[in-house]
């Protein structure tokens, strides 16, 4: 597989930014460096796609996918990665710094799509959108300034991206399984996990809101521990759907 | 020598930047990276130190120091490195990857202080500017799109440069000219050439305009292929300056 097909692969997930501006930034760094696929997720601006800031990546820009959830952004990728520039207080996720974190990124485009997440100018990615990841990647700021601008901070994660990309081996990798096929996974734990009263219904509803369901998140994180293959995730799938359906009867 | 005392002696160095807002957001993302350090040569907007897009690097941008020639903001170097994303039809200047020049920027950083230059929004470093560098350093952009935003262009740069510093073995250097001595050779020089009848008078005058002086360009560059340690910057300055008395005399 060509460098160029694998960075076909790469989708840059902008969720809930603010400022359109750092919208086109974002999209101007990526063409620099052969990324050429955005997307965002409830943006604040909605004419965000007329930021001048995007300069020659103005096409990039105006293709970009829109998403009402993360959840839908993240469906067809088979690894997601949060980026962070704070030492997390959270311990369910592994952390890489950005350095190791691209060349892992680099390895998995040869197998399938990667999201590459990038939260709000203000509050980063929230714990919601944390429990969509399968790990986190920090960007090295020092601890007396941690935070970076968000179109500084996309360019120099699509930078390290690209840094040392060669045509790969053609080794062969098990497909990982989908976002999509691991969020499937996850509701129907959760359903089993309360019909089964193991949760109350009411703490681990399918609630959409950012500060609620925390029973709802370990469940997303654990399943997205299991690093599951797409064949395991198969497999997984049917052996809930038949529990549950005995749970139910 | 400490990680921290090597990043002290970087000297990022904005030339005619248009932007205010980007060089507070070369600031931010300098600060980010552990580089205190920015100076500015005639930016066309002079309020820049109010410059929002600082955020927390705004100490740093109150310290920036201001200069009306490059020549004297760089004269306390013993390093000048050039950025370009283009791909320069300029063959007098060794070009280094951004990953490799990296690292040779790293290694120097230990012996001395550095400039790390980049030009206006618009034209990037001019003929004049780059007749300053020693080298130049590429930033890796797809030929499809090469033009970097200048914030973005400052975070990728000090970045690499930041990668993978450690604790240098404290093997010693020696000690490389500074840019001052440097461009006191080059006008000790031409003024040689000159008086010598080598160069004639107007095609080689002390002009500090950015299209004429070709000549001038030629000896600086000339001069700084030399790669003169600082001892024998000393030597052939008096070496120069004994042979101009004598032509004068």
């Amino acid at each position: 597989m060509s460098r160029k097909e694998e960075f076909e692969r790469l989708r840059v997930v902008l969720v809930g930014t603010r400022n359109p501006l750092n919208i086109g930034a974002a999209a101007r760094a990526m063409s620099n460096f052969g990324f050429l696929h955005l997307r965002v997720v409830n943006p604040y601006e909605l004419a965000f796609r007329e930021a001048r800031s995007a300069v020659s990546a103005a096409p990039l820009l105006a293709r970009a996918e829109e998403f009402k959830s993360l959840a839908e952004a993240v469906a067809d990728c088979s690894l997601v990665v949060g980026t962070t520039a704070l030492s997390r207080r959270d311990p369910q996720h592994a952390v890489r710094d950005l350095r190791e974190g691209g060349r892992v990124i680099r390895k998995r485009l040869a197998a399938g799509r990667v999201a590459l997440l990038f939260g709000s100018e203000k509050r980063g990615l929230s714990n919601e959108d944390l429990s969509h990841c399968h790990w986190l990647m920090r960007i090295p700021t020092r601890k007396e300034h941690r935070s970076m601008n968000l179109g500084q901070a996309v360019a120099v994660c699509v930078y390290e991206v690209a840094r040392d990309a060669k045509p790969l081996s053609a080794q062969e990798e098990s497909e990982h399984a989908a976002a999509g096929d691991l969020e499937r996974l996850t509701s129907l734990l959760l359903e089993a996990l309360q019909t089964s009263g193991y949760l109350r219904s009411d703490s681990a509803g399918r609630s959409k809101s950012r500060s609620a369901a925390p029973a709802e998140e370990k469940v997303r994180r654990f399943i997205r521990r299991m690093n599951l293959t797409a064949e395991d995730a198969e497999l997984l799938l049917g052996m809930l759907r038949q529990i549950l359906w005995k749970l139910r009867s």
